[in-house]
C-alpha cells in the first residue's frame, strides 16, 4: 500500500538539484534561459519528438553514449535551434565550453523551444552565465525561462509515502499550449526525484506514462520539432517502490497533459474523447484522436452544437472497425446516437447542449465491437485560435 | 491527337438525358430534389466514400448485382440519410415505388447530402414529384437541388474531337465546399458523357480520374459518409478514343476539384502542395496531405507569414523520408529554406510575404530523397471557417 499526496510549490521539494532562470535578452521581459543542475552528476531518462526533423539538442543528446550521467540541463526559448543542421549541434559544444569556466560539467544537456530555422545568438547566451545563480533552488524561475504561448506556469509535486514510513518526492515543470492542434506545439517537461529508482525503472515507466498522458494529448507520430520529457534521479531518499512510482508519476504525466490541454491557445473547453468497445487498443487510440483533432468536430464544440454527426462521420473516416447498427454515443450521460437509429428528440438534444456549456466534460463513443477503450483529450477551435496563430511566428 | 473544347452550360449539353429540380419544402428557397434520368437505362460507373458508415444511399446502390444499367438518379439536399440504419435503405425503395407510379423506373439510384441522422421525409419528396418535368433539360435547376453551403453552381463541359471529324462531348454538375478541412465535407458529383466508352473503360479511367483531382482536395480516407462521383454513358455520339477521353475526364474531375477548394468555407486562398523528390507516390501524397490538413500551415496562410518552419515541422511529423541537409522549401519561387542552413533574410522573407497576398500560389517542398511528385490543393483557415462550421448543422 502506498499514499500519494500532493505538496506545495514544485521541483523545490526534491533534494540534489538546483534550477533557475535569468533573462539573458531573447524576452522584453522575464526569464529566457534556466538551468537544472544535481549536485553529482545522475541518472537521466528521456524521451524525444517521433520527428523526424530532430532539432540540434536532441541531436546533440542522442550523439552521446547510451546511459550517460549528467550534471546540467541548459534550457533556452525563444530560438528552437531546429533546422539547423551540423552548426546547430556544435554551436551547443561552444556554449558549453564557454559554461565549463563557470561550473563544473558532466556531459551537459541543452533542451530548446521557440521559432525554428535560426541559428541561436551564442554570444548573448553566453554573457548571461555569469547572471546565473548555481546555488539557487527557484522553480518558478526556471519554468518562466521555458515558457513561450503558455498563460500559466505549469508544475507540480508530490510526496509518496509507503511501508508506513518510507518516502520519496516527485516534482516537475512542464511548458507548452496550442494543443487545439497538438501536432506543432513544443512541449518541454523535466521530472525530477530522489527515489532509489534504477536506470532501467527510470526508461520502463518513464516511457509507460507519457503514453497515456502527453500522448493521449497529441496525434499518431505528429510532434514537434523539439518535444523532450526528461527523468532525472538524486536518489536521495534511498527508498523506491515500483508500483507506487509508476501511479505517482502517471499522476504527475497526466495533470501535466491535461494543463497543456487547457492552455490550448485560445482554447474555452477541455473535452475527453472516450473511445470504448474497440477492437483493440490501436484502434481505440486512433479513433479517440481522429475525434481530438478533428476541426469540425473541434468548432461544433465551440459552437456548443450537439452535432453527433461529426462525430460519428470521424469515427467512420478514421477507419476502425466500427458498425452503425452497433454504435452508441454519449455527451456525458445523455444518449445521443443509439444502435437502433432512434432520432435525437428535443429534450435530449436540450439536454446534450447543457452538456456542452460547460468548461470541460466527456464525449464517449462505444463502438461494441470489441473490448479496448482509450481516452485522448482536446479542446476547442474559436476565433482567438486563428487570432493567435495567423500572427504568432512560433 | 485529339482536341479538348470548353463548352457554354453544363448537362445540356449531352443527348440521350433529361435533369432538373423543384423545392419540395426543405430549403426555404431554391431546389432542394433532383433528377438525372436517361431515355434508355445506361451504364454506370461509381466511386463512393471511403467511410465505414456510408449513407444509406450508397448502401441502396451497393445492394444492386454488378453493372447493372438504369434510368434514373433522384438526388436530395438538406438530407444525408445517414445513420439510418435498415429503415434509411427501405425509405428509399418506398419513394421509388411511389415515383414509378409517374415515370418507368430502371434499377433507380438515389444519392443525398444534407445532416446526418434523420429518416428522410418521404411523404413530403413523394407529394413533390408531380412537380418534377421529366422532360427538361435544366442543369442549373439540377445542380441548384444539391447545393448546401455551396456559394456557387459548380458546373462544366467540354466537347472532344479526334481523328478530324469524330466528336464527343462530356459534361458534369458538382456539390461541395467546407474543403478547409475535407474530412467531413460532402462531396457529389455527376458526370454525363455520350461517348461510345465500354463500361470497364468506365470504371477504370473514373476511378484514375477521381485519384488526381478529388483525391488530391481531400485527406487520406478522411470522406463523409455520403461522397460520391458517377458516369453516365448514352453513348449518343456512337465514337471513343480512349486517350482522348482519360485527358478529358482528368481535365474536368481536376477543374471541379479546385472549385471545391475555392468554395472552401470562409476560404480566402487556394494554396498548391507540390512535394517533389519524395521516396515514392504513397510518401509524396502522404507528405502533400499532411500539409494541405495542418491547422498551423493553414493559419499561417491566412496570416500571409512565411512561417517555413510550420511546413518544415509538418513534413518531418508525417513521418517520410526526409532529411534536413536535402530539404529545399518555396514559396512559389522564392527560395525560404535551403539544404545549407542559410537563414532567411530580409529580402526574401519579404519576396515570400508578397508571394502570400496573392489570392493563389504554390509552396513547393524537394525532398531531395527520390523521384516522387504530388500534389494536394488546401486553403487558408480563418475567422470565416470557425463562423460557419460553430454554427451550420451539416
Amino acid at each position: 500500500m502506498y499514499e500519494i499526496k500532493r505538496l506545495e510549490n514544485g521541483l523545490e521539494n526534491i533534494d540534489g538539484f538546483y534550477f533557475g532562470g535569468v533573462n539573458s535578452g531573447f524576452k522584453k521581459e522575464g526569464n529566457d534561459l534556466g538551468f537544472i543542475r544535481s549536485s553529482e552528476p545522475v541518472d537521466i531518462s528521456s524521451v524525444f519528438t517521433s520527428n523526424k526533423f530532430q532539432a540540434a539538442p536532441i541531436r546533440h543528446f542522442l550523439k552521446k553514449r547510451q546511459n550517460f550521467r549528467t550534471n546540467f540541463i541548459l534550457l533556452n526559448s525563444k530560438n528552437a535551434n531546429a533546422m539547423t543542421g551540423e552548426a546547430g549541434i556544435n554551436d551547443i559544444d561552444e556554449i558549453f565550453k564557454n559554461l565549463s569556466k563557470n561550473i563544473n560539467l558532466v556531459n551537459p544537456v541543452m533542451s530548446s523551444t521557440g521559432v525554428i530555422g535560426y541559428r541561436l545568438k551564442k554570444e548573448k547566451i553566453i554573457s548571461a552565465f555569469d547572471k546565473f545563480d548555481f546555488d539557487s533552488r527557484d522553480s518558478n524561475g526556471v519554468v518562466g525561462a521555458i515558457m513561450t504561448t503558455d498563460s500559466f506556469k505549469k508544475e507540480i509535486a508530490v510526496s509518496v509515502k509507503f511501508d508506513d514510513k518510507k518516502e520519496f518526492k516527485i516534482a516537475a515543470i512542464c511548458k507548452g499550449a496550442g494543443m487545439i492542434n497538438p501536432s506543432l506545439a513544443t512541449m518541454l517537461c523535466f521530472i525530477l526525484t530522489d527515489a532509489n529508482i534504477s536506470k532501467p525503472d527510470m526508461d520502463e515507466l518513464l516511457k509507460e506514462a507519457c503514453e497515456s498522458s502527453f500522448n493521449a494529448v497529441s496525434v499518431d507520430g505528429d510532434t514537434s520539432t523539439n518535444d523532450t520529457v526528461m527523468l532525472l534521479t538524486s536518489r536521495k531518499s534511498g527508498v523506491y517502490d515500483k508500483e507506487a512510482f509508476k501511479e505517482a508519476l502517471k499522476l504527475i504525466t497526466k495533470e501535466l497533459a491535461l494543463m497543456l490541454v487547457k492552455d490550448g491557445e485560445g482554447a474555452t473547453k477541455v473535452v475527453e474523447f472516450n473511445i470504448s468497445g474497440a477492437l483493440n487498443l490501436k484502434e481505440a487510440e486512433h479513433a479517440a484522436k481522429a475525434l481530438s483533432n478533428s476541426l469540425l468536430v473541434k468548432t461544433a464544440i465551440f459552437g456548443e452544437d450537439p452535432n453527433w454527426g461529426r462525430i460519428a462521420s470521424t469515427i467512420g473516416a478514421s477507419g476502425v472497425e466500427c458498425d452503425e447498427d452497433k454504435l452508441e454515443i454519449y455527451y456525458d450521460d445523455v444518449l445521443v446516437y443509439d444502435k437502433f437509429h432512434k432520432e435525437l428528440d428535443e429534450k435530449r438534444e436540450l439536454a446534450a447542449h447543457q452538456v456542452m456549456k460547460k468548461p470541460s466534460y466527456t464525449i464517449s463513443c462505444n463502438l461494441n465491437v470489441g473490448d479496448a477503450q482509450f481516452s485522448a483529450y482536446g479542446c476547442d477551435l474559436g476565433h482567438k485560435y486563428v487570432s493567435i496563430n495567423a500572427d504568432y511566428r512560433s
